[in-house]
């Protein structure tokens, strides 16, 4: 059965209605109505093909909430009617050492992607969360604790929200920690809200001073205006933990230097142009790290989801329609946006 | 009292014979007849002003064994006769967090360097091992308990011994872990000897395929040569830990592709000129960290002492008369040592 989804033909194409379809429900499938899918940069990067490795047509999305269809035989978590999310992943071996600790984004034989990775049903490959419908075997799929209507502004946190939370549970992000979150965008403003909610002590790193009073409103209990020497100088050595959510290429040695003995700097975000090299002599006087992390486990991730809902907390949003999705891209690469786009599902109806 | 020393008059100039003075002694002090002074890359660097701020005339050594001839009347741990060290620090302020926890090598005000720090006995900083006598507060001399016949060898593992140690031992270095070490030099054969005395599955890593055997000899479990890719390749993905020595320029993604998940890549060397910058995607998708590590605090220097002593650990050194000083710089440079030259400081009452 088709349904509606957007997506490119081609790297250079804009993105476009389309009919795709959808696997038949296996005995452990879910199969879901998507309401609402989160806009992320690397939706960006995959449909222009700026990673290698794009299959076309591709649909992106991973950042989806919606209601459960139906159900295989097998599922006996789910049931129809039930809010359910899909964020990164759809798919792992389940039997490597990474699978056994619950940590499938690690998964050895590689992770199933929520689009672009390979897979036996039609066409051969994943296509994500643009679209109408998704089928996803049920140890994918998240129950969704919010009220119903703070179910678009969900949608956020199962990549974003969790590629932040991850990292800040993992280097014990907490009470009595100084915890920073570099740049205040789709993953800063939820690794300020998460950090805050543990109960660090959240310092907010942007490079712009506009961006001040936001950071203090998302629950920043600081901001530091990054470009400013003067400022930066006075936290020098303070920081446990500093998670930095810029991509572009930067200096990482201000950031470094900011931390005390044995603090990470972990980076999320996978740069076009490598950064400068890191000053090896700040790691040594300091036994500091300088670390990455990936998305986090389907479990890790479900902990996250309760853990907003128990905490109020949801992604700053803009819903569109599917029509504005171009215009979307664009503002995104522009940081215009505060601080997620959310696509309203149902207005793919309507192309 | 002038005693004999050994040391540079300017950065330009070869080091030569000199009378210098050590402090009476105190009643925290202990003062040492020195027998013995491995020489380090540090001393190179320092007497030849490529770390900028050597303070002339400077006299290098920062691995010293020799006997106690006298104590303050405070001194309680330590009796004349007794054969004591003295690594690469001899004070520190010893009431912040990191001399509270032990850490006195990340002590929040500087520690005190064995040679060229600040302190206020003449000449105003301190002049280090080459030299027949040192002063030195008791926190900061350790108890040596290996045999008599190994004493030149124990030198060494004041500061090579030490800067390996700690971080093998802080990254849970042991039995069922697969350890790395990066170059075979005066800290790489020590890394090899302690990563296999604690049990680890330890690969020696060396450019030099000419050092297979030498590593094997010393207790590594396989040889790999960092040069040839389809040796480094076998081991993707396999590591605990990986400990690299090697100060010069090097790419470091080599060997941050061989760590497991959440493997770590220490770093004890600085480098002249930056290492080239590392690959983000590989921390990112494995939750890897390149980290660094300094040398070692008093408290765990002694640990490491009665460990090597425990274990019949010493290092691999060549004796050499104070006057052979330039000859041994230049074969250290070009890495002809197998693996320490210590100073017989005997030879010292002789120019």
């Amino acid at each position: 059965m088709a349904i509606k989804a957007y997506g490119a033909f081609a790297a250079d194409k804009p993105l476009q209605a389309m009919d795709i379809t959808r696997r038949a429900v296996g005995p452990h499938d879910v199969q879901i109505e998507i309401a609402y899918c989160g806009v992320c940069h690397s939706d960006l990067h995959t449909v222009r093909s700026e990673w290698e490795g794009t299959i076309f047509p591709c649909v992106p999305g991973h950042e989806i909430v919606g209601r459960v269809s139906a159900v295989g035989g097998q599922v006996s978590r789910f049931k129809e009617g039930e809010v359910v999310g899909v964020g990164c992943m759809v798919g792992s071996c389940k039997h490597c050492h990474a699978c056994d600790e619950g940590l499938e984004q690690y998964c050895e034989h590689g992770f199933t992607g929520t689009y672009n990775a390979p897979i036996e049903d039609a066409p051969g490959y994943t296509l994500g969360g643009y679209s109408q419908r998704i089928v996803v075997n049920d140890n994918f799929v998240l129950k969704i604790r919010h009220p119903e209507e703070q179910l678009a502004a969900v949608a956020p946190l199962l990549c974003a929200g969790i590629t932040t939370y991850s990292p800040l549970r993992h280097w014990n992000t907490g009470p009595g920690k100084k915890v920073g979150i570099v740049g205040i965008g789709g993953l800063g403003h939820m690794g300020v809200k998460l950090a805050h909610a543990m109960g660090a002590h959240t310092v907010a790193f942007t490079t712009s001073e506009a961006k001040r009073q936001d950071a203090l409103d998302l629950g920043a209990d600081e901001v530091v205006v990054s470009r400013n020497p003067e400022e930066m100088a006075k936290h020098a050595g303070s920081f446990d933990f500093i998670l930095n959510t810029v991509a572009a290429s930067h200096n990482l040695d201000v950031f470094t230097a900011l931390l005390k003995r044995d603090g990470t700097l972990c980076l999320v975000g996978v740069p076009e142009h490598p950064h400068p090299a890191p000053t090896v002599g700040t790691l040594i006087f300091g036994r500091k790290a300088i670390a990455g992390s990936l998305i986090g486990g389907i479990a890790e991730t479900q902990e996250m989801l309760d853990f907003c809902a128990e905490h109020g907390i949801v992604a700053d949003i803009e819903m569109i329609d599917i029509a504005q999705i171009d215009e979307a891209y664009d503002r995104m690469q522009r940081s215009d946006v505060k601080y997620r786009f959310v696509i309203d599902s149902a207005s793919l109806a309507k192309v």
